[in-house]
């Protein structure tokens, strides 16, 4: 059966977030006389995020949006590099929102465009709707609605972000599709009922060899990009 | 203090539900040999519409989104007209969708494009994200995000509705501007602490007697249409 809808994971999956945050970074370590390489650097912020949300999903801490946590991570990651001091609370406010300014790869803007064709399109990431919609006009996505954490107060792998994103769509699981590069994302969608689509990313870390490079299951679909998964769907 | 985000009542203030139902409706009782005329059977389907949320305002029911209630509604009317036999379950839910393809006003699809140059623009009705991600297609409403009712989950005129848009938004209320062409949403919105603007739709149901034809409040904004306000917001 054809997907009637298509999700997808956005960080990595469709934005280059670790080339992006740190472009972003780097004028703000020129001017505050940070010595660390802006790319470690957002590694090092990015590192944070999965302990972060762990807490949340664990139940340890009520759901707050990723703009909290990435705030707060970035605060961690300044204070690591001994350079917390030299920034007010609201430069650091004002920085956490780099993850507002990630650059699409390059099958992506396409690949959206083909795929609309054939089903609603909708972000299923752990950003919240306001990181989404802001993302969103900056990398050129004509998102149908923003699905994902916020709408289910939980993060992924969490099997309710799934099932609560295709129940903002009114659609059983399985006419949904999940499409991401990241096995561990689109094996809990499988569990949850969702079709699944992989493609690789092999330059997410930089290093391919930090990349997920194939698919590690009988995913419905899998693709060299998003353009490609497009094609294969007849888009 | 310019809003930095534009959130809309939808049935009546963007979209002519009234025109648009009652065309969906005509070929249906043309087929059935319905003889009641559509656009006062879309008046009786709009009239089921109050009742419904109340039951779920009123904590008398838990949330169920607002295709579940048109779908409701439609069998109460076709009920009332002695019409349910002639009807499958399957052809009143197909039927209950006609709210998905409701046409903008004249002005919309300009005005929205202005003010998305000055801010976000999303919906704030008691539509839910699929009718809302529907309707956008069919009228041609590029939104950056879709809230309300959903978010919430509860019914305009509650305030939790306007404030959890706003949250979504990651803005504080008194940054967010509600448009609605209904005094009591706005008078809603602006308790909850938003700003508010107003425009009347004289033709929403049919005789402009029956419309709100003026404020009634000193509203933030009060337009003759939505390219009006934009024009007044300087976009």
């Amino acid at each position: 059966m054809a997907p009637k809808a298509f999700i997808f994971d956005v960080f990595g999956t469709l934005v280059d977030w670790r080339s992006s945050i740190a472009r972003t970074l780097a004028p703000v370590h020129s001017q505050k006389g940070i010595e660390a390489n802006p790319l470690a650097v957002a590694d090092a912020w990015r590192g944070e995020y999965q302990p972060a949300m762990a807490r949340i999903r664990d139940g340890n801490r009520g759901y707050v949006a990723l703009d909290v946590l990435h705030r707060e991570n970035l605060e961690t990651v300044l204070g690591n590099l001994g350079a917390a001091d030299q920034f007010t609370p609201s430069e650091i406010t004002d920085l956490a929102r780099a993850w507002e300014v990630l650059d699409p790869w390059p099958d992506v803007v396409n690949g959206l465009k083909r795929l609309r064709k054939i089903g609603l399109i909708a972000p299923c990431s752990n950003g919240s709707i306001a990181l989404m919609s802001h993302l969103a006009r900056h990398a050129g996505f004509n998102w149908d609605c923003i699905l994902g954490a916020e709408i289910a107060r939980n993060y992924k792998p969490n099997a309710a972000v799934y099932l609560a994103s295709c129940a903002a769509l009114g659609l059983a699981p399985a006419d949904v599709m999940m499409v991401a590069a990241h096995n561990s994302d689109l094996i809990a969608a499988r569990k949850a009922g969702l079709q699944t689509g992989f493609f690789p990313r092999p330059l997410e870390h930089g290093d391919p060899a930090k990349a997920e490079l194939s698919a590690t299951s009988d995913f419905e679909m899998i693709a060299e990009d998003l353009e490609d998964l497009a094609r294969q769907l007849g888009a």
